[in-house]
């Protein structure tokens, strides 16, 4: 009983890994399709939500399962609800990468516009932030987990300049408007990406310590 | 033991009304502060912000210690998985109200504007969802609790229609920017806080009926 139980726990990993790397592909995508401006690769963030929305239902109703019928203690148990959160913050991730390929749709009605705003490098910080938070994860890695926190501070500063410049940027050319503000949503949704890794990582700490260090980085500040 | 049980059950309900209450005062308070332009009430947000993330804390902790020491079966087990989700959703639509606070305090830098946005009643609205997405968890109450997924779509059309109507004017009167840019934002916080109810509204039929609903109703559409 016990040895199958513990078979259970390494295929919820398991799952949530896939699901982690669906939800980073997504935003890699919805960030290639904001730098190529190709409807195709648009289709595919799209196309692939219904996938992220199915695995969510199906690592839950397995956790939820193993919870019911082997009543886990301690360690196991605040792993199990770990993976029940992180779980739903990976599936938000990927509604994240899904607001942002309908925004770059949106943005082919209007011309290009050169935007002050390094949107890929904000993207691949936040996807960087989700990959070492599920990392942290796997090896139950608290001091790996505080990094996660720690990047957050730089995806909030990037979009708090992008905000600024792209503000800047409407005053000055109001034709660049639709763009400009397009991009500004974009940031923030990355902004999201970057918070989803935050819970992530604090749901770590929590599983691997018993700490709950919600808050407690914030206060630190 | 089982008398006991059912007691703590009934706390933990208690705490997370007392949640819903503050959370739900916070955005009308961010949102009065939108309105009135008084600092002092910003203020008040932000004051309120630690008492929150620390009733969090504790209905937190007091939901796993009922999982660890109880063994919950079924529909209790459900119960408490929903308290610890609709918890979380609650302290982020706390979040969303200091962020609402936040920007109404950088709004005073810039000379007021009229503006075509009805923010008081697009929070009312979304303040409304997370009420009856509570009271449905409180009655048990299915309906009232799909009732809110409708709502929904209410709030997403008029912050769609506020993105549309802001960057009218913007392009129109570049000199209203910052505070049309604001305005957006605090208009996307509120859509957020509408997200959150969704999600209190999904954990509510999960919890009763045993079903998981989330996706579901974005299919029906």
């Amino acid at each position: 009983m016990r040895i199958k139980f513990h078979q259970s726990l390494d295929e919820l990993k398991q799952r949530l890994l896939v699901m982690a790397g669906m939800a980073e592909q997504a935003i890699q995508r919805a960030t290639e399709a904001y730098t190529t401006h190709e409807l195709s690769t648009v289709e595919l963030v799209l196309l692939a939500e219904p996938a992220i929305n199915r695995l969510e239902r199906e690592i839950d109703e397995i956790a939820v399962d193993l919870l019911a019928m082997e009543q886990p203690m301690a360690v196991d148990l605040r792993f199990i609800l770990s993976v029940i959160r992180i779980n739903s913050d990976l599936e938000r991730v990927g509604d994240q990468a899904v607001n942002i390929a309908r925004r770059v749709r949106e943005m082919q009605d209007h011309p290009h516009v050169d935007l002050p705003v390094d949107i890929p490098r904000l993207a691949s910080l936040a996807a960087a932030m989700v990959r070492k938070a599920l990392q942290a994860f796997i090896e139950g890695n608290v001091e790996m987990a505080r990094e996660v926190l720690t990047l957050d501070d730089q995806v909030d500063e990037m979009n708090s300049q992008a905000f600024n410049s792209l503000s800047a940027l409407i005053r000055e050319k109001p034709e660049a408007t639709s763009q400009a503000l397009s991009t500004l949503i974009i940031s923030r949704n990355l902004e999201r990406v970057g918070d989803h890794a935050t819970n992530i990582a604090e749901d770590v700490i929590f599983w691997v310590s018993g700490n709950d260090v919600r808050h407690h980085a914030s206060l630190e500040k």
